[in-house]
């Protein structure tokens, strides 16, 4: 199933149900918003369900993805992770790391989640001096996860896919990042695509607790990158499996898969700037292209082979705070 | 004065005003919650303040501290720091981290927040071969911060101070820390004090925007550390203005100061067992002391110089999950 969240005034916003081609929608009755959805996502999820397939049946209002916030405008948890490894090997490239070896576990951070930006807006930033970059993502939604939860338990607890857009500051973060104590500054709220769906909407696509799709990133309405979200190191399991390790996880938490990054990037393309600077900086010994500059915009989306829209479009412009 | 919340069966549970002894409270009637108080404490903090007067003249209910919640439930947002020089400096030699210079900007990462666990319970933890060890802070509790508020601005949105308990797993503190992400497993959910008071309740041990007070802490009811919280290099004002740099902070965001440590640490003790240990490393090239076992309890508590509790006591208990 599909579900979006439209706004109705309050920070949770109205969750409504959103046919499969994300033409028409129709406010869910089961659940007033999808955080309360997803703390009782096992007696809400059938009739939830129901409404859906009613709405591809016929019926519903226009949907207007503009218009949505993101299908969790708040969350009581968002865990990043850093899953793809032709990624990581080259931001340690562009940040001076060293890397003696390959860490065993997946690599994963706590960023803010009191607001998620929505799909189509405006995102304010202080100042381009500190390297303004989005990060295209995977990520996935759980219901309540016990602590100390294994890797299947915790593959039954991924109850949703969405698409986020990590926003972040490169002049910064390596500077946290070499205290250690990971990112603050260099990692403002992130924004999420309209439409959060259940796994099965992806069909063999969603294989191996990943997305097999690819994720399209347009910088300024021109191709950036369409890596494929399979060659995660790590799946959605097993980061679920570690962000558990000694917390029981709070319905609502959105775990994400780092920025998407294939080996062919060269020409597949970047889901973020940082990426392709690394690129320029191992090809020709420097950086070429910069980070964002004030109105400027990016877009995400992914779909699937045929062309039905998976996420929905995320389109967000860079304003000055 | 002087707030607690105490369990009505809601996730927030109720927020009472309670007597600058500790002895008495009584349902606030201005707010409900302490994070609606939070989200309005300009309008709302007036109204709790006559309310915390008239209860000090007499009426209320006697206050059990032990059936209290943490004042914040659960948060939006925690973000802890580490101000404590003497403590840092230990920890990268116990780590083995080879410190170069000193981190220009304060340090920070932001932890799980959907729970506090209340001030007198029984904590869960998988294993005590994670090295179970508790940290002793001084923390505060801000009102909505704009984006880039700079000290002075940051200092005026510190309306609540509070006394925390970061529960730390130290085998795999420096494991995470290596990767430069921060900590998400080695930081389980924190504890924290029953009772939030206005930083004027400290009186001139509020200075600088430091608490100049003792963290008394025990282990298994022996006193462990008197460590004071007024050597933190950054002020709470520095903390608040660092995590508003690049986002906006939502009400109810709570910054912990770090572990607090003195440099004269071998007479006035500690605030956790990891600095005990790099004492001991220190001066006799091993540690000796082990970290927590099931059964143990730690307890903390803060006065003031006459003996008048500031927060009443933490007291929980390590168990196995």
């Amino acid at each position: 199933m599909k579900l979006a969240t439209l706004p109705n005034g309050t920070p949770d916003g109205r969750l409504h149900v959103v046919s499969r081609d994300l033409k028409r929608s129709a406010p869910a009755r089961a659940a007033a918003t999808l955080q309360a959805a997803l703390e009782d996502w096992s007696e809400l999820a059938p009739r939830l369900a129901a409404e859906y397939e009613a709405l591809n049946a016929g019926g519903g209002e226009p949907f207007d993805p503009a218009t949505a916030l993101a299908p969790l405008p708040r969350a009581w948890q968002w865990l990043d992770g850093s899953a793809f490894e032709s990624h990581g090997d080259l931001m340690d490239k562009v940040f001076g790391m060293t890397k003696t070896e390959r860490h065993p576990n997946p690599l994963m951070y706590q960023g803010v989640s009191n607001v998620f930006f929505p799909p189509v807006s405006d995102v304010p930033f202080v100042t381009t001096d500190d390297g303004i970059d989005f990060e295209g993502e995977f990520g996935i939604v759980t219901d309540a996860v016990p602590i100390h939860a294994d890797k299947r338990a915790a593959a039954g607890h991924i109850r949703l896919v969405v698409l986020i857009n990590d926003w972040s500051l490169r002049k910064l973060a390596p500077v946290e990042m070499k205290t250690g104590f990971g990112w603050v500054q260099a990692k403002p709220p992130c924004g999420a695509a309209p439409v959060a769906v259940t796994p099965d909407e992806l069909g063999p696509h969603w294989r191996d607790c990943r997305v097999d799709l690819p994720l399209t990133v347009k910088w300024n309405d021109r191709p950036f990158g369409a890596a494929n979200g399979y060659a995660m190191r790590f799946g959605f399991d097993d980061l679920v499996a570690h962000a558990a390790y000694s917390r029981a996880l709070v319905a609502g938490t959105i775990i994400g898969s780092g920025t998407v990054s294939n080996e062919t990037y060269r020409t597949v393309g970047s889901s973020c700037i940082a990426e392709r600077r690394g690129i320029e900086i191992v090809d020709h010994g420097e950086a070429k292209t910069g980070y964002m500059a004030f109105g400027d915009t990016v877009s995400m989306e992914s779909r699937l082979p045929d062309g039905t829209p998976v996420f929905g479009e995320l389109r967000q412009r860079v304003v000055e705070a």
